[in-house]
Protein backbone atom coordinates (compact mmCIF):
# COMPACT_ATOMS: atom_id res chain seq x y z
CA UNK A 1 0.00 0.00 0.00
CA UNK A 2 1.39 3.13 -1.28
CA UNK A 3 -0.79 5.64 -0.66
CA UNK A 4 -3.06 7.24 2.63
CA UNK A 5 -6.47 6.13 2.54
CA UNK A 6 -8.82 9.34 2.25
CA UNK A 7 -9.38 10.46 5.96
CA UNK A 8 -11.93 13.27 4.54
CA UNK A 9 -13.54 13.92 7.76
CA UNK A 10 -14.48 17.45 6.99
CA UNK A 11 -16.33 16.29 3.82
CA UNK A 12 -17.77 13.63 6.01
CA UNK A 13 -19.48 16.12 8.21
CA UNK A 14 -22.14 16.61 5.11
CA UNK A 15 -23.10 12.83 4.42
CA UNK A 16 -26.69 12.20 4.08
CA UNK A 17 -28.73 10.73 6.50
CA UNK A 18 -29.47 7.31 4.48
CA UNK A 19 -25.73 6.81 5.27
CA UNK A 20 -25.97 7.20 8.67
CA UNK A 21 -26.10 4.00 10.56
CA UNK A 22 -29.18 1.81 10.84
CA UNK A 23 -31.16 1.18 14.12
CA UNK A 24 -30.57 -2.72 13.12
CA UNK A 25 -26.80 -2.21 12.15
CA UNK A 26 -25.03 -4.17 14.50
CA UNK A 27 -21.19 -3.90 14.75
CA UNK A 28 -18.74 -6.61 15.95
CA UNK A 29 -15.44 -4.84 16.96
CA UNK A 30 -13.00 -7.82 16.04
CA UNK A 31 -9.13 -7.89 17.39
CA UNK A 32 -6.48 -10.23 17.27
CA UNK A 33 -6.84 -12.41 20.40
CA UNK A 34 -4.47 -13.13 23.04
CA UNK A 35 -3.38 -15.48 25.75
CA UNK A 36 -3.00 -13.26 27.80
CA UNK A 37 -6.49 -12.61 29.47
CA UNK A 38 -5.90 -8.86 30.41
CA UNK A 39 -5.12 -7.84 26.52
CA UNK A 40 -8.75 -9.66 25.57
CA UNK A 41 -10.47 -7.99 28.18
CA UNK A 42 -8.78 -4.56 27.16
CA UNK A 43 -11.20 -5.16 23.53
CA UNK A 44 -14.20 -4.85 26.35
CA UNK A 45 -13.29 -1.45 27.41
CA UNK A 46 -13.00 -0.60 23.95
CA UNK A 47 -16.09 -2.02 23.46
CA UNK A 48 -17.45 0.23 26.00
CA UNK A 49 -16.42 3.39 24.77
CA UNK A 50 -17.37 2.54 21.23
CA UNK A 51 -21.26 2.15 22.75
CA UNK A 52 -20.93 4.95 25.04
CA UNK A 53 -19.56 7.67 22.29
CA UNK A 54 -21.83 6.46 19.06
CA UNK A 55 -25.67 5.39 18.33
CA UNK A 56 -25.00 1.93 17.27
CA UNK A 57 -27.41 -0.20 19.20
CA UNK A 58 -26.05 -3.53 19.27
CA UNK A 59 -22.28 -3.38 19.50
CA UNK A 60 -20.46 -6.57 20.16
CA UNK A 61 -16.89 -7.95 20.59
CA UNK A 62 -15.01 -10.74 19.45
CA UNK A 63 -11.56 -12.03 19.05
CA UNK A 64 -9.96 -13.24 15.93
CA UNK A 65 -8.53 -16.22 17.41
CA UNK A 66 -7.12 -17.72 21.16
CA UNK A 67 -9.97 -16.63 22.77
CA UNK A 68 -13.69 -16.63 22.90
CA UNK A 69 -16.59 -14.99 22.08
CA UNK A 70 -15.70 -15.94 18.48
CA UNK A 71 -16.61 -14.06 15.49
CA UNK A 72 -19.29 -16.88 14.83
CA UNK A 73 -20.72 -16.11 18.92
CA UNK A 74 -20.61 -12.23 18.25
CA UNK A 75 -22.36 -12.51 15.12
CA UNK A 76 -24.70 -14.78 16.31
CA UNK A 77 -25.62 -12.62 19.36
CA UNK A 78 -26.27 -9.90 16.63
CA UNK A 79 -28.55 -11.70 14.50
CA UNK A 80 -30.59 -12.51 17.97
CA UNK A 81 -30.59 -9.05 19.02
CA UNK A 82 -32.20 -8.19 15.98
CA UNK A 83 -29.66 -7.11 13.33
CA UNK A 84 -30.85 -7.07 10.00
CA UNK A 85 -26.67 -5.89 8.92
CA UNK A 86 -23.80 -6.87 10.64
CA UNK A 87 -20.78 -4.45 10.22
CA UNK A 88 -17.70 -6.30 10.92
CA UNK A 89 -15.09 -4.15 12.26
CA UNK A 90 -11.50 -5.00 12.38
CA UNK A 91 -9.93 -3.42 15.72
CA UNK A 92 -6.26 -3.15 13.87
CA UNK A 93 -3.94 -0.93 12.70
CA UNK A 94 -2.86 -2.52 9.24
CA UNK A 95 -4.44 -4.25 6.26
CA UNK A 96 -2.05 -7.16 6.51
CA UNK A 97 -2.82 -11.04 5.89
CA UNK A 98 -5.60 -11.08 8.93
CA UNK A 99 -7.52 -8.36 7.51
CA UNK A 100 -7.11 -9.26 4.43
CA UNK A 101 -7.91 -13.37 4.33
CA UNK A 102 -8.60 -14.41 7.92
CA UNK A 103 -11.18 -12.08 9.46
CA UNK A 104 -13.20 -12.19 6.18
CA UNK A 105 -12.84 -16.05 6.14
CA UNK A 106 -14.09 -16.08 9.50
CA UNK A 107 -17.20 -13.03 9.22
CA UNK A 108 -18.24 -15.29 5.81
CA UNK A 109 -18.51 -18.51 7.89
CA UNK A 110 -20.60 -16.97 10.57
CA UNK A 111 -22.81 -15.64 8.13
CA UNK A 112 -23.57 -19.30 6.75
CA UNK A 113 -26.10 -19.20 9.42
CA UNK A 114 -28.00 -16.58 8.85
CA UNK A 115 -28.14 -16.07 5.05
CA UNK A 116 -30.22 -13.18 5.15
CA UNK A 117 -28.12 -11.13 7.11
CA UNK A 118 -25.84 -9.09 4.87
CA UNK A 119 -22.34 -8.28 6.52
CA UNK A 120 -19.40 -6.10 5.58
CA UNK A 121 -15.67 -6.03 6.31
CA UNK A 122 -14.54 -2.47 7.45
CA UNK A 123 -11.33 -0.86 6.66
CA UNK A 124 -8.04 -1.21 9.36
CA UNK A 125 -7.79 1.58 11.48
CA UNK A 126 -4.55 2.88 10.82
CA UNK A 127 -3.45 5.58 8.26
CA UNK A 128 -5.93 7.71 9.52
CA UNK A 129 -5.60 11.52 10.28
CA UNK A 130 -6.68 11.21 13.39
CA UNK A 131 -4.23 8.81 14.25
CA UNK A 132 -1.24 11.32 14.55
CA UNK A 133 -3.66 13.32 17.06
CA UNK A 134 -3.76 10.02 18.89
CA UNK A 135 -0.15 10.01 18.79
CA UNK A 136 1.04 13.38 19.18
CA UNK A 137 -1.57 13.24 22.19
CA UNK A 138 0.32 10.46 23.82
CA UNK A 139 3.50 11.90 23.21
CA UNK A 140 2.30 14.83 25.08
CA UNK A 141 0.85 13.50 28.07
CA UNK A 142 3.96 11.64 28.53
CA UNK A 143 6.41 14.88 28.46
CA UNK A 144 3.73 16.36 30.94
CA UNK A 145 4.46 13.49 33.17
CA UNK A 146 8.15 13.69 33.00
CA UNK A 147 7.79 17.28 33.86
CA UNK A 148 5.68 16.42 37.08
CA UNK A 149 3.07 18.05 35.88
CA UNK A 150 0.90 14.93 35.76
CA UNK A 151 0.24 11.50 37.11
CA UNK A 152 0.73 8.61 34.76
CA UNK A 153 -2.05 7.77 32.31
CA UNK A 154 -3.83 4.38 33.12
CA UNK A 155 -1.03 2.46 30.84
CA UNK A 156 1.77 3.11 32.73
CA UNK A 157 0.61 3.84 36.76
CA UNK A 158 2.24 1.83 39.18
CA UNK A 159 4.81 0.60 36.57
CA UNK A 160 7.21 3.36 37.00
CA UNK A 161 7.88 3.09 33.12
CA UNK A 162 7.14 6.49 32.33
CA UNK A 163 10.08 8.15 32.95
CA UNK A 164 13.13 9.74 31.38
CA UNK A 165 16.09 7.20 30.88
CA UNK A 166 19.70 8.18 29.58
CA UNK B 1 -5.63 -3.36 32.27
CA UNK B 2 -9.05 -2.87 32.92
CA UNK B 3 -9.84 0.97 32.77
CA UNK B 4 -9.66 3.53 29.86
CA UNK B 5 -6.27 6.16 29.57
CA UNK B 6 -6.90 9.55 30.59
CA UNK B 7 -8.06 11.04 26.66
CA UNK B 8 -8.89 14.71 27.95
CA UNK B 9 -8.11 15.56 24.99
CA UNK B 10 -10.34 19.19 25.63
CA UNK B 11 -8.18 19.80 28.86
CA UNK B 12 -5.04 19.25 26.91
CA UNK B 13 -5.74 22.60 24.79
CA UNK B 14 -4.52 24.75 28.16
CA UNK B 15 -1.61 22.47 28.13
CA UNK B 16 1.28 25.35 28.99
CA UNK B 17 4.21 25.79 26.49
CA UNK B 18 6.75 24.09 28.34
CA UNK B 19 5.38 20.98 27.70
CA UNK B 20 5.37 21.63 24.12
CA UNK B 21 7.35 19.95 21.72
CA UNK B 22 11.25 21.08 22.18
CA UNK B 23 13.13 22.18 19.19
CA UNK B 24 15.66 19.32 19.74
CA UNK B 25 12.92 16.20 20.82
CA UNK B 26 13.04 14.06 17.85
CA UNK B 27 10.06 11.23 17.65
CA UNK B 28 10.94 8.21 16.51
CA UNK B 29 7.93 5.62 15.27
CA UNK B 30 7.87 2.17 15.58
CA UNK B 31 5.79 -0.56 14.43
CA UNK B 32 6.21 -4.22 14.74
CA UNK B 33 8.01 -4.87 11.29
CA UNK B 34 7.18 -7.44 8.75
CA UNK B 35 8.60 -9.55 6.13
CA UNK B 36 6.37 -8.19 3.54
CA UNK B 37 7.77 -5.31 2.12
CA UNK B 38 4.24 -3.28 1.76
CA UNK B 39 3.62 -3.34 5.62
CA UNK B 40 7.11 -2.02 6.42
CA UNK B 41 6.34 1.00 3.56
CA UNK B 42 3.06 1.73 5.04
CA UNK B 43 4.88 3.16 8.29
CA UNK B 44 6.77 5.51 6.07
CA UNK B 45 3.42 7.01 4.94
CA UNK B 46 2.30 6.95 8.45
CA UNK B 47 5.60 9.15 9.15
CA UNK B 48 4.97 11.43 6.93
CA UNK B 49 1.46 12.05 7.92
CA UNK B 50 2.83 12.85 11.26
CA UNK B 51 5.96 15.05 10.33
CA UNK B 52 2.93 17.10 8.45
CA UNK B 53 0.21 17.04 10.81
CA UNK B 54 2.83 17.95 13.95
CA UNK B 55 5.54 20.39 14.67
CA UNK B 56 8.62 18.14 15.20
CA UNK B 57 11.53 19.04 13.31
CA UNK B 58 12.72 15.18 13.39
CA UNK B 59 10.66 12.18 12.58
CA UNK B 60 12.05 8.90 11.84
CA UNK B 61 10.53 5.58 11.49
CA UNK B 62 11.93 2.13 12.96
CA UNK B 63 11.06 -1.69 13.20
CA UNK B 64 10.90 -3.73 15.87
CA UNK B 65 12.43 -6.46 14.42
CA UNK B 66 12.14 -8.20 10.94
CA UNK B 67 13.48 -4.87 8.78
CA UNK B 68 15.20 -2.14 9.10
CA UNK B 69 15.55 0.32 10.01
CA UNK B 70 16.17 -0.52 13.65
CA UNK B 71 15.30 1.11 16.60
CA UNK B 72 18.79 1.90 16.99
CA UNK B 73 19.35 3.30 13.45
CA UNK B 74 16.92 5.67 13.84
CA UNK B 75 17.85 6.43 17.03
CA UNK B 76 21.08 7.16 15.60
CA UNK B 77 19.62 9.57 12.72
CA UNK B 78 18.19 11.40 15.31
CA UNK B 79 21.25 12.53 17.45
CA UNK B 80 23.33 13.01 13.88
CA UNK B 81 20.65 15.39 13.31
CA UNK B 82 21.16 17.14 16.83
CA UNK B 83 18.18 15.58 19.05
CA UNK B 84 18.79 16.75 22.31
CA UNK B 85 15.63 13.86 23.84
CA UNK B 86 14.27 10.63 21.84
CA UNK B 87 10.83 9.92 21.86
CA UNK B 88 10.04 6.39 21.34
CA UNK B 89 6.29 6.16 19.87
CA UNK B 90 5.32 2.96 19.34
CA UNK B 91 2.96 2.12 16.74
CA UNK B 92 0.77 -0.24 18.52
CA UNK B 93 -2.44 -0.88 19.97
CA UNK B 94 -1.89 -2.32 22.99
CA UNK B 95 0.33 -2.29 25.62
CA UNK B 96 1.64 -6.36 25.04
CA UNK B 97 4.77 -7.90 25.67
CA UNK B 98 6.49 -5.65 22.85
CA UNK B 99 5.59 -2.63 24.19
CA UNK B 100 6.30 -3.39 27.88
CA UNK B 101 9.61 -5.51 27.27
CA UNK B 102 11.20 -5.59 23.55
CA UNK B 103 10.83 -1.68 22.70
CA UNK B 104 12.36 -0.33 26.16
CA UNK B 105 15.23 -3.09 26.02
CA UNK B 106 16.00 -2.13 22.53
CA UNK B 107 15.70 1.67 22.97
CA UNK B 108 18.14 0.91 26.02
CA UNK B 109 20.29 -0.90 23.86
CA UNK B 110 20.04 2.14 21.23
CA UNK B 111 20.95 4.55 23.97
CA UNK B 112 23.97 2.94 24.98
CA UNK B 113 26.16 4.45 22.15
CA UNK B 114 24.91 8.19 23.08
CA UNK B 115 24.12 8.61 26.77
CA UNK B 116 23.33 11.91 26.92
CA UNK B 117 20.91 11.92 25.16
CA UNK B 118 17.65 11.05 27.05
CA UNK B 119 14.63 9.29 25.88
CA UNK B 120 11.18 8.22 26.70
CA UNK B 121 8.66 5.14 25.10
CA UNK B 122 5.36 6.27 24.90
CA UNK B 123 1.91 4.81 25.53
CA UNK B 124 0.38 2.65 23.06
CA UNK B 125 -2.10 4.13 20.82
CA UNK B 126 -5.54 1.55 21.45
CA UNK B 127 -8.06 2.86 24.06
CA UNK B 128 -7.86 6.76 22.66
CA UNK B 129 -11.51 8.33 22.55
CA UNK B 130 -10.28 9.32 19.21
CA UNK B 131 -9.98 5.42 18.26
CA UNK B 132 -13.66 5.47 18.32
CA UNK B 133 -13.86 8.25 15.49
CA UNK B 134 -11.54 6.30 13.61
CA UNK B 135 -13.34 3.42 13.58
CA UNK B 136 -16.92 5.00 13.34
CA UNK B 137 -15.15 6.79 10.17
CA UNK B 138 -14.03 3.43 8.93
CA UNK B 139 -17.60 2.28 9.26
CA UNK B 140 -19.29 5.25 7.60
CA UNK B 141 -17.03 5.41 4.59
CA UNK B 142 -17.67 1.74 3.86
CA UNK B 143 -21.50 1.69 4.15
CA UNK B 144 -20.97 5.01 1.89
CA UNK B 145 -18.92 3.11 -0.44
CA UNK B 146 -21.69 -0.03 -0.49
CA UNK B 147 -24.91 2.66 -1.04
CA UNK B 148 -22.75 3.59 -4.32
CA UNK B 149 -21.79 7.43 -3.05
CA UNK B 150 -18.10 6.66 -3.00
CA UNK B 151 -15.32 5.38 -4.72
CA UNK B 152 -13.54 2.38 -2.52
CA UNK B 153 -10.84 3.64 -0.12
CA UNK B 154 -7.57 3.70 -1.06
CA UNK B 155 -7.17 0.44 1.34
CA UNK B 156 -9.95 -1.36 -0.48
CA UNK B 157 -9.61 0.18 -4.09
CA UNK B 158 -9.33 -2.47 -6.77
CA UNK B 159 -9.97 -5.50 -4.24
CA UNK B 160 -13.89 -5.41 -4.71
CA UNK B 161 -13.53 -6.29 -1.27
CA UNK B 162 -15.47 -3.64 0.05
CA UNK B 163 -19.03 -4.83 -0.33
CA UNK B 164 -22.19 -6.34 1.41
CA UNK B 165 -21.98 -10.37 1.67
CA UNK B 166 -24.90 -12.24 2.65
Amino acid sequence: MNSVPKPALGSETSWREDFAVGDKDAVVIVDHGSRRQESNLMLNDFVEMFRAKTSYSIVEAAHMELAEPTIKDAFGKCVQQGASRVIVSPYFLSPGRHWKQDIPALAAEASKEHSNIPYIVTAPLGLHELMVDIMNDRIKYCLRHVAGDVDECTVCAGTGKCRLYS
